[in-house]
């Protein structure tokens, strides 16, 4: 009988993830029925979104529950197909989470498009990723020419875009990043105007001296200090798009003084715009737009992209608990077949 | 020769303002200059924004100064007039701020409009608070038939406004208020579908029986507990327009445990929008569609209103201390002149 491995979610973590909140299982797995097709997983994404799925909290999407399998979204190859649409060979983008094999209805895959560029691509940079970035910026930052847009996690996959999107528009891009490898990726290969280390001891002074213009557009994708250092240097009407919060997931209680009176105030007194947003909303409305203007700056290499890629399915419980402390350098990938 | 009193700033609070922040002051007053009239003030609006402008953070407009006069709207009369558009005799809108008498160019000077509702709505219903609640429900909470908008000071001259304009959209609009007297006014003579006392002891599971659909819009001018309470059930795609902090402005460095994660969390995994305003910026564009909507309702008491006015320019810093802790009863005004 054939079987599948997959990853689920042995508890719920308190805190940081540990290896302990997950467990690797091998399951058998069934033939297509009507409409269906078998999959083949060959490279799983792993990304920040995860870990809000790994608790219980009122969101967006359901958590994943107690020993399920871990969500996430995947490049897999058809091996059997009861449905018109799909041949065997083909490859498709799924939703089938952390695991080697999986059977699914064929209304839930789409098409990969990369225009030419690597099938990766459509896990990161024109994909979910690369989205997130494309409807922060374009449907909510909207910056202008000479203002300065602000983004952590810049040498990552969403906010390596943002800074490129922002240069596109005319804007300054101020990338901020966690050491000094990151940081020259960023301003050299990026192209982003100033590139600074989060982990510096005068972090909040090095933001401030780079945006002498104060911040029209902060990106929020991680939170914590970096949030507080941005705050003062926000300007009247400037806009936030909330992506992420990394540096929350793992203390969503910190013990620290109320900071919440300070950032409403900030928000009252000027005008600020807090948005929210998962990039699903705008999916059906404006994922086309997006392929059709970058894809083809991907394949001619006017956008940049980073990938880190980590061999086997076994290790990606260990290299998303290390993502989650900034221990990726670019897109993180699990390529999961065997014989890529 | 002629004289005005005054009340300046006599120091910058620190928590709740006193009566020693503020003194009384008698000067002297020039006519008009070339393009200026001199005005008697009539009425004085008193507002929570001004606990803003007493500190010295950042904001849209400047502090007032330290032995500078407090800053206010007021209906005045034009006493002479050195600018062809005005004459002896002309009521005018006016920001001569806390003072019995000033002299303004006549720049500055905006026309009374209330089609014949009494002269003290211009500076309540018809006038900013009336514009703050529909510009803030308008263009950013806009609600729609069957959602429901939580106000919180609902017996005050903005909420009250706000679930007058929810109802008017086809929403259920839940007030919040203090004390069994608000609340019966809230519920019974503004049309409310349900009033909540912020007092009492099981307010938070009050405000979530009240809401069994969640919240759809939420008109932040309050913050502090309020806050904690309606945090948990908004909705996703809810709207949060921020006119106001009334509970904060006295206590901006909360002592108790950091709220800042949990709310930014909400509003990231529920796509919430949250948008600081300030009237001023909507005003060119929206000011005379909001009276020309609005006026003749107001003069058809199709729209209720209730107006809280103290008798003479000394009693206003009491009147201002006590509004910060709930203890008007609809908008507060000072009768500045002795003889209306």
């Amino acid at each position: 009988m054939k079987t599948s491995r997959q990853i689920v979610l042995a508890s719920r973590p308190i805190g940081e993830p540990i290896l302990q909140d997950f467990r690797l299982e091998e399951v058998p797995i069934s033939g297509a029925g009507d409409g269906e097709v078998a999959l083949r997983t060959l490279y799983l994404s792993l990304d920040p979104y995860m870990r809000g799925r790994m608790s219980e909290a009122k969101s967006y999407a359901a958590p994943v529950p107690v020993n399920g399998v871990m969500d996430g979204e995947t490049i897999c190859e058809v091996t059997e197909s009861k449905h018109s649409n799909y041949r065997v060979g083909d490859i498709v983008r799924a939703r089938t989470g952390w695991r080697t094999h999986a059977t699914l209805s064929a209304d839930t895959l789409k098409p990969v498009k990369t225009n030419g560029a690597p099938l990766t691509t459509a896990l990161g940079v024109l994909g979910m990723p690369g989205f997130t970035a494309y409807s922060g910026m374009k449907l909510l930052g909207q910056p202008k020419s000479g203002e300065t847009v602000v983004v952590a996690a810049a040498s990552g996959p969403v906010g390596s875009l943002v800074g490129q999107l922002a240069k596109m528009a005319g804007a300054r891009a101020v990338g901020i990043a966690g050491g000094a490898e990151k940081c020259a990726h960023v301003k050299d290969e990026l192209g982003f105007d100033v590139a600074i280390d989060h982990r510096s001891s005068s972090f909040a002074a090095e933001l401030e001296a780079a945006c002498p213009q104060g911040i029209d557009v902060y990106f929020e994708n991680v939170g914590g200090h970096v949030w507080d250092a941005v705050l003062p240097l926000l300007n009247r009407f400037s806009r936030v798009p909330v992506s992420g919060l990394i540096a929350n997931y793992n203390d969503p209680e910190s013990a620290g003084a109320d900071k919440l009176p300070a950032t409403m105030s900030a928000i009252l007194r000027r005008s600020i715009l807090v948005r929210g947003f998962i990039n699903y909303e705008f999916e059906n409305e404006h994922y086309d737009a997006f392929l059709a203007e970058l894809a083809p700056k991907v394949a001619a290499d006017e956008i940049k992209y980073r990938e880190d890629i980590v061999d086997g399915l076994e290790h990606a419980p260990g290299a998303f608990i290390g993502m989650l402390s900034g221990k990726n350098f670019g897109k993180l990938l699990v390529k999961v077949a065997q014989d890529l």
